[in-house]
């Protein structure tokens, strides 16, 4: 199976965004504010990346803004999904650990252009729609402790500081989209790999 | 003693810049750089923001990527210090490797402006100068990876992927750049404490 086809569905990235010329522009939103950052991309710029006007642009967008919301909404909505079919499935608590860092860091790795956006773009959204993104980043973080709390009470982990662990195997998993990249010696798969075994190190218990 | 004053020395960021008016200029690029990113900025910006005229700031600085590249190159040395220090002091490599992750982590979280335009930027810079930086880097990540060689080779430690540990603990660290917050629940001190006990549970032998 090749590594595409492992994505849960993210075979066709952006599927869910229609009709075509709004997915158009919106992958070219997600390289022009990766490669010069939001501030830096007008509206503009990425009509011209996307082969349109910028008047075509204000027929699926009105604002820059508008944007970014839609490409941290879907990324974080991607997010969370992943991280709770982790938690809900069936198994051990080390084994939908393992599961959840795994394709945590697999999106990260795959999608890292998209992923840097979602990640460091956050200050750029509005109010109104930073706080709905901040309550979905709060749902990841649940679903990961609520991972992390059934195995410290099984007696599977011993983990003393359960919210500090937690945001730390996310904020791991996260940097893989800082530092990947395609053309290096890991794949997304083999990062996964050895991340989930870093991480159930941290929650194993002490020898 | 207050946090400050534990920071090894960095009780006056930048008192390395020299006369006063480049380090003030210094500052006001960090910060615009950090807000707006560094493509967004321009000279005149940062000029305006240390109070004094775009003529005055080209006296300093030739141009903007002479400023980023001096910021750059002043955390990536002082990073460098930090883990070469931790790394050559006496002591098991458990708490060699501890003190490196503490103060990592503690830069990271005290310093996480200047960091993040550290970490996010390296794009930016020329390529001579990003040559020169990813060589900083690379001696920063032989520190780190010396710590768990000789870890493993003294029987300490249990790393089955040298190089891929390496690069997680450093990569843990860097990312306290991106979601510390001065007005959060942890101090610099407690995240290093958190981060050091988690990176050696990431090396130590297995139950």
């Amino acid at each position: 199976m090749s590594t595409a086809e492992e994505t849960d569905g993210e075979n066709t990235p952006w599927s869910e965004v229609t009709p075509e010329a709004a997915r158009r522009l919106l992958v070219a939103a997600v390289e022009a504010f990766a490669e010069r950052g939001y501030h830096a991309t007008t509206t503009r710029d990425i009509a011209g990346r996307a082969g349109m006007s910028p008047a075509a642009l204000y027929i699926h967008y009105k604002t820059k803004e508008e944007l970014l919301h839609r490409i941290s909404r879907i990324g974080h909505d991607r997010a969370l999904l992943l991280l709770e079919t982790a938690a809900d499935r069936d198994g051990t608590a080390a084994e939908r650990l393992a599961g959840a860092v795994q394709a945590f860091v697999r999106w990260h790795a795959e999608r890292h252009t998209t992923a840097r956006v979602v990640q460091y773009e956050l200050e750029a959204l509005s109010d109104e729609h930073r706080a709905e993104i901040v309550e979905l980043r709060r749902k990841s973080d649940a679903a990961v402790r609520r991972i992390i709390s059934e195995g410290v009470r099984t007696g599977e982990f011993d983990v003393p500081d359960v919210p500090g662990t937690t945001l730390a195997v996310l904020s791991l998993c996260i940097d893989v989209a800082r530092w990947f990249n395609a053309q290096g010696s890991r794949t997304p798969d083999e990062v996964g790999t050895l991340y989930a075994d870093l991480v159930l190190r941290m929650v194993g218990p002490r020898k």
